[in-house]
């Protein structure tokens, strides 16, 4: 419970404009893009690393709950506050420290937008490779909380791979620096990578320098559909195996095609079975080579069309089919659920079809979309969640799609995260000495386990 | 103290046989490619990781010291065992596991050789990229604990880039896995990446899963020479800032040509300033490319005179000159110690000024190789140990030199380590806060500290 005496404390450190209490006000924070809610007793925007600083002196001196916020674009429940309390919202802190392009940095606060970065990077001919789904509205402190991936991950890596360093407020309002400007930095622990990922469960990043690399000089994009899905997810493996590394390599299988053919009209063939979307980048002559080398591999394996685009509102154009797949599939039943685990790519084929054998043995639909060329797949069922029957179906469904996904020697979720949703599944992934040593340093580093409680550790 | 008892528990694991502690056989485990040294009181060489956990039950019910130790090449102290008790040497932990390459991974003991690793992937066009200068001795597990880099990280990153899993035997003996197979895996914190580069102080990686990658089509090598130091880095800016990435870019100052060149004779002129070893890597086309544009900013730059390698025997004979740096410096006097500051490759030409400036100051002699693309700079001053006035001096230069490097943003160690050497200029880098953080990690993780005690943490 907030007293009046903890509002006073905490409005006097950030004032009444930046201090929500009211409920229609707190609403608004209460749910993210999962499918729970919680409500917080107060929402504060912090400006400044000192006043995030002095909101935990006083969370840790009352053991108030605190739950850090980005954009709500998680879609986990990651921000969700379930134990309430305070909710510390990083979108007024939103400033662009410092860019250095000759050494391939730039210093960000936690609520930059992730395409702010990139908009200040690409006039300089740089850019921040981790492009999540939500790049147009996700922040970067979200975007490190969850370790984000996205598309282009698959040549260039995810979020843990582009921190250099980052500053952090803890529990206890303490204020600690890990990494420096450097790539190579083997100075104490690597800290930084512990908070990458950690779902705002062991501190608060306040301040990130991010490693930007230099634009390609070119890129190639390629749509390649075929009537048969073994053929396209074998496609995906050739290409792959054969020492290619796309930019990106997007699968879509006929369910979603439809939707998105419904959706946006592209001209999908309404029987065939998969898509690929292929983008390749670098040196134009490299480029070239490499197109070649694909087409030829998706014709072998039985591409009944390729296309390449030949001018940037073509690419756009596919991206845009591939982008859409989502609120496609939400066309066809109110809730889609969509799910992310991710498995050795030579176990994709396999995956899918089990997903397929899963879902239909339930008698539900499913769609599927994969960042298929690092195994990252997102099945998306769509039910209607008034529909208890259905609800609780899907809920089984996903279970067993999790136990293949681990027994093909995949992983619970590639880029979405753990957060509300998946912490039940954890022991089918890990060990319980691995589990409880996620705990040992929770409560090493949150003692009074006040960040972001009631989530996966 | 190793009592009687303990010695009998102890090789009722791993047999007589593979249980040292003869004074002249510890003796062999008392010191790396460090300055100092320390006696274990017993060596022992685990063969699976259930011995290694029965080890450390023991250990722990003992509060018995326990330092890991791969090849023993560490340049920082950090498998040297300063509390002495156990020694755990994991040179016969050597097997590769699983060789995966369709699904780009290998899994590895941690006494395999990282060159082994190399060996096994080459032929079916793989590599992984990590390269230390140790490469041909050091092991997995040490290049893990120490988070190594080497050359071609400019290009592919370090150690912990590659760690995708691992296999971490606990101070109490308990068994945990981190990460998985899979380059994209958000399910728990990112625990596999705070064990690298932790020195051995807080758990014993007993099985790594590492990412390898396709070999690139070709390479390119090419040797430039300039009269003046200052334009050899600005050399290294302007390429790195145009957006090139080379695989390697190492710099050798006046004074490493000169000790290269009275060792294996190369060619170097006597009196150029700078030398830049460059090579890229990638599709053939893309390569020529680069290397013009590389050449062309070489010139403009100020080259005396540019040499592409015409074979792979002339590339060898370049790599070898590089190579041969420490050991050519090495005949000046008995005691090279070699350092290994980074900087933002912009600051690359203040921080080799700075060097020369501050080592002539209190009459050392100095010589500079960097891997300088990633602003890794390694200055090494000759000299006799015996001279305990030298050694004075050495020490305060260094202490110049790690201030200045900070200043310029840079950090205490890019690739070395802080092990036994740097601790104490820790707080030149960290936060009083941020190295009291380190130690709520540790003392969480190993409460008794028993594993690789008095060191940085």
């Amino acid at each position: 419970m907030l007293t009046q005496t903890i509002k006073t404390e905490l409005t006097d450190i950030v004032g009444k404009e930046r201090y929500l209490d009211k409920t229609a006000e707190l609403a608004c924070f209460s749910y993210d893009s999962f499918t729970e809610e919680a409500m917080p007793e107060a929402v504060i925007f912090p400006m400044t690393t000192r006043e995030v600083s002095r909101v935990m002196e006083i969370a840790s001196k009352y053991k108030i709950p605190v739950t850090g916020r980005g954009a709500g674009t998680s879609v986990c429940g990651a921000p969700i506050p379930v134990k309430h309390g305070i909710v510390l919202c990083f979108t007024k802190m939103n400033k662009i420290i410092e860019v250095n392009t000759p050494d391939r940095y730039i210093i960000v606060q936690p609520g930059v937008v992730n395409i702010n970065v990139q908009k200040a990077l690409i006039p300089l001919g740089f850019f921040y490779p981790p492009d999540p789904g939500s790049m147009t509205s996700s922040t970067i402190g979200g975007n490190i909380a969850q370790n984000a991936g996205g598309p282009r991950c698959l040549k260039y890596g995810v979020t843990m791979d582009y921190i250099l360093g980052m500053e952090v407020v803890l529990a206890s309002g303490k204020i600690v620096r890990f990494g420096s400007r450097n790539v190579k930095d083997v100075t104490g622990y690597k800290l930084a990578s512990l908070f990458c990922g950690s779902e705002g469960t062991l501190g608060l990043v306040t301040e990130a320098i991010l490693r930007v690399v230099p634009q390609p000089e070119t890129q190639k994009t390629i749509m390649v559909i075929f009537d048969d899905l073994d053929n396209t997810a074998k496609a995906v493996s050739d290409i792959i195996g054969s020492g290619i590394i796309p930019a990106a390599m997007e699968l879509m299988d006929n369910a979603s095609m439809n939707a998105i053919e419904d959706a946006v009209g592209i001209g999908f063939p309404r029987d065939a079975e998969g898509a690929l979307l292929i983008e390749i980048d670098g040196i134009k002559e490299a480029c070239e080579k490499q197109t070649k080398q694909i087409i030829e591999k998706a014709k072998k394996n039985g591409a009944v069309s390729v296309q390449e685009a030949k001018s940037e509102s073509e690419r756009e154009k596919f991206w845009n089919a591939r982008r859409s797949a989502y609120g496609a599939v939400a066309r066809i039943a109110p809730d889609p659920i969509s799910e992310d685990v991710t498995v050795p790519v030579s176990k994709v084929p396999e995956m899918i079809r089990r997903i397929i054998e899963i879902t239909s043995r339930y008698g539900l639909k499913v769609s599927v979309v994969a960042h298929a060329g690092d195994g990252n797949m997102h099945p998306v069922i769509p039910i209607d969640r008034s529909n208890t029957d259905q609800r609780l179906k899907v809920e089984k469904a996903f279970a067993e799609i999790f136990k293949v996904a681990i027994a093909l020697g995949g992983t619970l979720s590639g880029e979405h995260g753990i957060g509300l949703g998946k912490s039940k599944y954890l022991p089918l992934a890990m060990s319980k000495d691995s589990i409880e040593f996620m705990s040992v340093i929770k409560k090493a580093v949150d003692p009074d386990e006040i960040l972001n409680p009631g989530k996966f550790v």
